[in-house]
């Protein structure tokens, strides 16, 4: 079927998001039935305002690096799009004759994705899910591309804030990490340990509602045995009643409080209630876009599953997400596959709570099995020293 | 003179602090005159403790990656000496024989140092400062070791950000970067700057105090124009009357306000006074550890910077820090030399006012001038679409 090709992102940035760009867009050239190969500005809106850029008229050698350029290069968006916007969606897509539609997002952009794909009725068109976030929380697929990269950050970051601490023990630091409902970009901070007095030493998931008491016996009772102790939190953290840890203080526009600060929250408490030095540190957005700490798996896995959604498209499908199964792990191996739209949108993949500590401040190997290969290159290997005391005179 | 030589860390590590370590043994290890090398465990606390480690028992193969490992490898502190403890360290000194003491810090351990040369009288002992930090607020030098690598840590951060933030223009990040008093870190995010449009948007040092309503201001400008904005700030920004912009709200052991927090401070005021939804992002210590964005320029100097160190105090110098010189910056050349302790003791080498803009929210090329070559490789070029418009239908 001839026709023209459209790609839109959906949601926040991953480090791999314009890889998966890279390789709808190398995938469609080969085709003679796909015409114009088009992308919308800042995805659902840029589909609304016509707002569309003509990708084949882009230098092969920019679309070459593209999957070592952070962010999105066509820009994302949060807009949920209403009932009264699928008609009108489906319209612009009809005016300009888009037979191919790859929507490029997390478990919410899978439901756009399938209520346009159910909405086409006899209009012929192609709809395919390209998965992605740095959450890891989209359901029937091994992993997320964009995740590997961002645990690799994690990972990294972890392991070097450890160093830091050991090396100027005076204080608890506590990192918050993305990963919103879902701890799996968090429980990425144990891969970083290599000693067992060394940090991380304490990991906590959203998964596990935080209780204060513990949580502050925790950081005590390492405090009591190490001078530098370094705390992992998910961004997501909450309460035994379910409300988050910490908000900002500030209420927005809608009259809704403004999450976030877990870390700097607990931090106080710490400060607060042990009388111990601490500070909170957050890099936030930095996670999502780091190339430096890009997996090159991530990122060829991403080129991997936006050809694929074009293959498939061509060879007639719709109505899918591609999906990564995971063969093996050692050696690691991974098959490329499709699931129906319906049983990915507005599903949420938790970290498996069996796969978390006892008490609920640690992750278990089975974890570091699974997500290894998924960071690539081996983590650095920072040299300690053999310390050989001098004789005391 | 035969004797043994000891060095030891002071304040926060940097990226680059064991390439200066490394550069210190290598050298030592030519010179007969020298006996033991010893590292003192966690700075002058190790010192007091006569808890010496016997650097010349560990690998070649180990000293040869100490370079590419971040935080210090011989452990820190934050200890100040009391006129008490000086004649208790000299004996120490004596007792162990160290006729070579080298301290490796910034102006508060150059004090330190510049005392014990003071107090050692007729002991003969050679002692050299080993200048470090990444706040880059040593005088008499034309930049501190340490500092280039937080600075290419500060700029690709930047860059980064300021792609996710232009590909999801749906907030105002405010992100916040170390530095204490000093600006020279902070005004490293204007390296990131590509284009009038991306970010970074708005950039605040210390040096310039902050008007509350003139900041305001330019937010409110900057998002009349593009919709995500990013604003750096450096964590020790202050108000007219001298206070912090911000603190934690809590009040640590000795009664003390415990600062920081200035970037979620002023995110909450954007949201508060102008309305706009905001997030404040803060990668702290992660900011003087990463070894992926070490510059390796940096490394080599601080490897350079250690060596001279050693050769000097070999050629009869005492009571000296090693500066560097710059000869030219394109092409980027400098010489090494030694200037007095005393010069640098306790001296803060704040940012030039007048690279500061007249406004006061960013930095004029002369800083980039000065700063590129510190940051070793160019940054990374990451592309942009041409983004041809489809013709609307």
């Amino acid at each position: 079927m001839k026709g023209n090709l459209l790609i839109a992102h959906g949601g926040g940035p991953t480090a791999v998001i314009n890889s998966s760009l890279q390789g709808v867009i190398e995938e469609a050239k080969k085709h003679s039935e796909i015409e114009g190969i088009y992308g919308a500005r800042f995805g659902v809106e840029g589909v609304l305002k016509e707002d569309f850029i003509d990708l084949g008229k882009e230098l092969d050698s920019v679309i070459k690096k593209l999957g070592v350029t952070p962010a999105s290069a066509l820009g994302s968006c949060r807009r949920k799009l209403t009932e009264a916007d699928y008609p009108v969606v489906l319209e612009i897509l009809k005016k300009y004759n888009i037979r191919y539609l790859f929507y490029n997002g997390g478990n919410d952009s899978m439901d756009t994705c399938n209520k346009i794909a159910k909405l086409a009725g006899n209009y012929e068109m192609r709809v395919i899910g390209v998965p992605k976030t740095i959450d890891n929380d989209l359901e029937h697929i091994d992993h997320c591309p964009g995740f590997g990269s961002a645990a690799r950050y994690v990972a990294i970051s972890t392991l070097e804030m450890a160093k830091d601490v050991e090396s100027l023990p005076i204080h608890v630091v506590v990192m918050e990490v993305m990963g919103r409902n879902a701890g799996w970009l968090a429980a990425a901070a144990s891969l970083a340990k290599k000693d067992k007095d060394v940090g991380p030493h304490l990991i906590y998931l959203p998964e596990r509602p935080l209780v204060e008491e513990e949580f502050l016996e925790d950081v005590k009772e390492w405090s009591d045995k190490v001078n530098g102790v370094l705390v992992v939190v998910s961004e997501g953290l909450v309460k035994p009643d379910g409300s988050p840890v910490a908000d900002t203080g500030v209420v927005d526009g809608f009259g809704h409080k403004v999450p976030g600060g877990v870390a700097q929250a607990l931090s106080n408490l710490i400060i607060n209630k042990l009388g111990l030095k601490s500070r909170a540190d957050k890099p936030g957005l930095l996670g999502r876009a780091s190339i430096p700490m890009q997996s090159f798996i991530d990122r060829e896995e991403a080129r991997e599953v936006g050809a694929f959604a074009v293959k498939s498209a061509i060879s007639g499908k719709s109505g899918y997400m591609v999906s990564m199964k995971r063969i093996s792990s050692n050696p690691y191996k991974t098959e490329l596959e499709l699931v129906p739209l319906e049983k990915v949108a507005n599903v949420e993949k938790k970290f498996p709570l069996e796969w978390i500590n006892e008490r609920g401040n640690g992750v278990k190997k089975e974890f570091a099995d699974y997500c290894l290969p998924l960071i690539g290159d081996p983590l650095p290997e920072y040299i300690s020293l053999k310390k050989v005391a001098v004789p005391k005179k």
